[in-house]
Formats: C-alpha cells, structure tokens, sequence
C-alpha cells in the first residue's frame, strides 16, 4: 500500500497509519480548527472531503458537521464501523493507484496542509481521564525504593490494574510550556513540611487511549468488546511532582503532583492502524478473574523513546528506549476493569498506561527510576548533569511500530517546564 | 423578608433561600429542562421570567438563553455579580409588597410550576469532580480502624486538605437507583482476593461545591477570592463499596470502589443564601501555610442528617444527625489548595468535602464508622438489623441551616441500592 502523497520511509504517516487531529493555519479566516488526517508531512483536510465522503461513504452521515468540530468527539462518538469505514476509504482515496484526489489540482490545493503550516490542537475534548499503573517494572522499581525488594509489589497488583482518577483539566497538547507547580513537600521523616517550587519535578513516558463509545452506568463493557470501544491512541507524559506526590498521596493517592499538567502527542494513532502490531503480551500468573482473561494477542509493539534536553544543553540525550508491549496489564484488561463495577465511560475518556519501564535499566520510564529517586546523576554535554527537571529543560516522548519499510508513529510529544509564577 | 408564595416555616427553600436547580415537566412539549428556582413547593420557571429579567437586570444579557438551558454552566459561567444580582432581583419579584408578578395572573400561570410535577434533573453538567477528606473526626475514625489509636491521622492530615480526583461520569441526582458493583475484594490478609458483588456497602454523608468561575492552568485561586468563584452547595452521597475500596486502594487512592455512583441533591443552594450561617471553624493546630490562611469566619453552620429504610422496614431511622461546621479544612481553602499548584478549575466543576462527621458517636457519617466497620448492628423496626447497605435499601441525606423563623435548606438526597445485573 502507498501514496501519491511522498512519504520517506522514517516518516510516523505513511498510508498504513493515517492518524486523526485537530489543526487550524494561520490562513484560516473563517475556519478554525477542525479534523485532519496525518499524512507524510501533510496533513489532509478533511472539511475538504465532505462531498467525496457523500459519495464514497454515505453512511457518515453529514461529514460537513462531523469534521468542522474542533475536537474529534463527535467522530469517535460514531462508532467503530464509522470509524472503519472512513479509514479505508482515506486508504483508498489517498493510494497512489487512485486518481480521484490524485489527480484534481483544485481538490489537491484545497485539501492538503503542510504539517508545518499548521498549528496542532488538543485532539479531543476530554471527559474524564484515568491513569493505570499497569507496568510491572515500573510498579517494582517504585516498590523497591519505598518499600524494599521482598514487598516491591503491592499484594493487589498481580490481580488486578491498579488506577486512580486523574485531572482531566491539565491535560494539554504537545508543544504546550508546563509551569512548575509550587506545594508542600516533607524534608525528611518527622520534619514538618515546607512549601515552595516542587524540588522532584519528573516525566512519565506513558502511552494512552481513547474512548470511542462508551457503555451506560450500571453496565460493562466485556473485554472482548473492549477493542470496538476503543478509538486510538496517543503518547503521554504524565509529569509529576515526586515531592509533592509523596507528601499528600497516602491515603487515597496522586493529586496536586499530578494535576499541573500532563502532555499527550496530537495525533491520534486508531486501533485499527495498529492492529498489525498486536503481539502476545507478558504472562501471567496468578490466572486473572474471568472478566479479565483475553484471547488472542494481547499487546501492542510499539517502540518508545524519552529524550530530554536541559536548558543549557543544546542536544537533546536519549534517557530511555522501551516498548508498550512490556506492560503487564493489557489496555483491554484495563477497560474491562474500568466499567466492571458499572462505571460508566463515553467519547473522549482517556486512559493512561502508566509509566512503561521494560526490563533493563535502559528501559526505565522515568527520572525517579533512572536516577533511582535522585542518587544516580545523568550527564549531558558540556559536563551539565540532572536528578530532576530544571526550568527550561524539555522532554520529548517518540513511540513508533515497525512494519517491513515503514512505520507507524505517532510523532512526538513534547513538553518544556517553565518557572512557576509564585514563590510562596 | 417573606414573599407573596405561601411558604411553610419548615420548609427548606424560603425567599431567604431560593436555589438553582434543572427541571422540566409532562406537560412540557417544545420546552425541555431548563432553570428554576425552588420557592415554598413550587418551582419559579426562569425561562418565563425573561422580559422581567431584560427590564431589571440589564447586566444579565440574553437571559432566553442563559435559563434555557439543561444546565447551569452557563450561567454559573458568568460570574459572581450576575448571580447576585440573579437573586437580588428574584428576591424583590417573589416579595409580597411587590405586586409585578404577584398580581398578574397571567404571569404567575406561566411562572409557577409545582414541584410535584415537575422532574428535577442533574443541576449541572459536572465537568472534574474532586472529593476530600476534610473531617478530621471521620478521618480520625478511619484511622483508629486502620491503624489503631496512636497512628489515626496520617502525618500529612493537619498540614493539607487531602483529596483526590474522583469520577464525574457516575454522579447523578438524588432519586435515581444505584447499582451494587461487583468487583474484587480480599477476604482476608494473605488470602487471595475473590470477585462478587460488593458486601460492604456504604453511604457517605457529605456536602460538595461547585466551581463556577474557574482559573487559567499554572495560575491560582488566592484563598481571600475563592468564595468569589463558588457558585453553590449540594448534599452528596458519595456511595462506597468498602470491600472493593479496601482491596484496591494502595496505592493509588479509591477508584472502582467510589466510581460506580455519586448522589447529589438537585437544588443548588448559593454561597449567598449560606452567607448568614457563616461561623468560626475549628480551630487549626498547626497554623496552615500562608496559602491556607482565612480571614473571618469559615464554617458554614448546616444541620446535616442521613436516615436509612431497609427494604423490608417501613419507615425511615436517622442514623446521624452532624453539622458541616465541624469540618476541619473550610471550603476556601479546599478551592485554595487544589489550586495551589496551578491546576485548572472551571464552571460546573464539583468537589466534595468527603463525611462530614461530628464529635458525637451519633454524628458519625458512614456505616463504616457507625458499626464500627460491620462490628455493631443497628437495630431496625421488625428486628430488622444492618450492617452495612442490603439490595432495595435506601439513604435520604437532608440538610438545612436555621434562621430566625425560617430554615435555608438543601432538601432530600435519597438514594436506592438495586442488585448488579452481573454476578461473575
């Protein structure tokens, strides 16, 4: 499968990816944000499509309303044969074989906007959020540096995914400055606390997924429909204040050292662009609860990256490579877990991973692993070092799927920390 | 300050109250929820007020739009001075020396609609929904069951307002039937754990804010202007699954065992109305950070009561009578501190205080607490005992502060527990 459209092979858009976004140019008079599609280093428009989807996909109905929306809710809200269905006909009006777009200079004008005329937007307008804890590495790393080896993992964690409710607010689009938040924090055991500018201030490589359609209160959603509920997926960097947090989480968990602020990628990557990339994921044992138990493969191969550049650096140094595929707890035992108590979820909820740390010590997903709660240094050049993010430094998470001469990517998500506005 | 609609002295909602709230009726044909004001048993419609709103209250623009809508965002969005002078203009037209609405026939039909008739719907659409933990005697009871007498309170407990993000999918109004949730719960430590329908179900007497005019992300609420952005309160039943909680909750805080419902109240009852119950709170040791500090009075002092009917009883028992005034942390500095660290807060965002207990055994605002976590029965008409929440049981929070002559109350949170529809 290719394009007309000139895609190299290290592009995160080819034809097999075509995720979806929110744009607007400066151009734009009347016209303000609305839906495109990832292509290459277009992007295509896809308000300009409508009478091609009239045609081509009639049962989207009124694609004029649906794409014009400044948020990919509407669309996700449609379900997944829609969903499908206006995939493929992209696939297929975007082939190189395909002469329709291809083509037809004014559609071809109209349609297609360089990535990098366009500003990217927050793709969806998010409901509610909820951050899983689903990696076991991640999971043991934290447990060994708080509780020690021999209680690493908590006794509920190999039974179920732990999550907690997150901020859904904060959450903000890749490119977006992050303010440093100010909290209290202990100085040490039985010291009363101080209050200031977080000390620990960290990244999550994370990945997250979206909700399409959503299931009603009192109800569940069965884990082998958990993937026609899923819309996509984005990267995310779940920032945390590790001074904060570890000050006020006990007892009922995370809250001002998360709620600051937290990045996802613009480009919503669909299941369906992934679903090639469905490998078997970690074993598990104990044996889950039967509204847990998935057939088939389980995990998604997605390579994921972490750099960070400090401020006064002007390189950016990769801190981590890891892969989605390591989690343990699979995003469909995540959705089955979410609403089997009967909590109900809609278009637009988002549901984080959790830091994706692998195996080895290269594959940790965040600065408290890496320097193992600020005692290991990470040097940069010009002999710069880190324990923590300083103002101006900036992260960028990268995640891509390899397939044989191309990638499916999302792009990056990017992020720098900037100095908080109050002191006290 | 008495109006021209006849109003019962135990009745919650005088001329001194007159809360917000969404309704609609059967007879209802183009017109669906929209905004009134409860008044003695009738609802004021505000839909049909508009041309009196356009002439007295000019500030107040498009009010056809504002009080058409299913919700109060809207106009909880416009600030502070348009709902007072909302109120002070309600309050002089349902005066009884003021003869515009009172002697007009006409207006008074299409006005006034009992509250009898009509349905009373979700008041707002919840956007994040926040609940704390901010009684120190429920939080002491917690911990005296947790962790014994000496370890009640968590080191953090007096130096922050501890809360977390809960989820907004599942609040609904009061009336509505609650699902029991099934999920996973330990039978015992080092057991492992096993799946079911919840056996400890509780109710939480709490009250809940709403934000009406939020802040901009990385910036803060300062604790003097937080009552400037708090459009009202409601009566909360912040329903827990004790079991699945427990199980769950290390940690990452309470997640499955809160998500699968919240009952509000349906009528808003505004920070104005609640002015003149404003009291000393409790005294705070030790002395908050600077970001926490109150000047004036802080507590609100409302009558609180939960009464329980099992299904098989006829009559409803009160099982606590507590005050919102023994709360340790105010509401401002609840705003305050969630804040603090920059996060973001918006129009129809809701926190809860968490179970407002009282000193007294009798004011004790969970089950957990009033059983002493399923070790004391509580004795109902015909022998009937509980322990914690059967299927068809039912909790009715009430509230209301007392005047000279009149009460400014919340009315009913009432909610049913009906059995899961999944047992595996």
């Amino acid at each position: 499968m290719k394009s007309f459209i000139d895609v190299s092979p290290d592009s995160h858009f080819p034809i097999q990816n075509l995720p979806f976004g929110i744009f607007s140019t400066d151009h734009d008079e009347i016209m303000s944000a609305r839906v495109g599609v990832a292509i290459g280093d277009q992007i295509l428009d896809l308000t300009a499509m409508c009478p091609l989807f009239e045609k081509h996909v009639p049962e989207l109905k009124n694609p004029t309303l649906v794409f014009s929306q400044s948020s990919l809710n509407m669309f996700m809200s449609l379900g997944k044969p829609i969903w499908q269905a206006t995939r493929k006909f992209l696939q297929t009006i975007l082939s190189e074989d395909n002469p329709e777009l291809r083509d037809s200079k004014e559609l071809r004008t109209k349609a297609f906007v360089p990535q990098k005329q366009a500003k990217l937007h927050l793709p969806v307008n998010i409901g509610h959020y909820t951050d899983f804890y689903a990696s076991k590495e991640h999971a043991t790393n934290c447990g060994v540096m708080l509780r020690g080896k021999d209680n690493a993992l908590m006794p509920n964690w190999l039974h179920l995914p732990i999550g907690y409710h997150g901020r859904a607010s904060s959450i903000v689009v890749s490119g977006t400055d992050v303010a440093r938040p100010s909290g209290q924090r202990s100085p040490g055991k039985g010291q009363p606390p101080v209050f200031g500018p977080s000390v620990k201030l960290d990244f999550e490589l994370e990945m997250a997924f979206f909700v399409g359609t959503g299931n009603k209160l009192g109800e569940r959603i069965p884990i082998q429909q958990t993937r026609d509920h899923i819309f996509g997926m984005v990267l995310m960097n779940d920032w945390s204040a590790r001074d904060i947090q570890g000050w006020e989480y006990a007892p009922l968990g995370p809250f001002l050292g998360k709620s600051f602020g937290t990045t996802i990628s613009p480009w919503v990557v669909t299941l369906d662009a992934l679903e090639p990339f469905l490998v078997d994921g970690p074993p598990q044992d104990p044996t889950p609860f039967p509204y847990l138990q998935e057939k088939g493969k389980t995990a998604y191969d997605i390579n994921l990256e972490a750099k960070m550049k400090p401020c006064d650096v002007s390189t950016y140094k990769t801190l981590t490579r890891s892969n989605l595929r390591y989690m343990y707890w699979s995003i469909s035992q995540q959705l089955a877990h979410h609403t089997v108590n009967g909590c109900n979820m809609g278009a637009g909820d988002l549901c984080g991973t959790g830091t994706i740390s692998g195996p080895s010590e290269d594959a940790r997903g965040s600065l408290l692993e890496i320097t193992w709660n600020g005692r290991d240094e990470i040097d940069f050049d010009n002999g710069v070092k880190r324990l923590f993010i300083e103002d101006g430094d900036e992260i960028v998470l990268t995640g891509y799927c390899q397939g044989e001469g191309y990638k499916v990517g999302f792009g990056e998500c990017c992020g720098k920390i900037v100095p908080t506005m109050y002191r006290e």
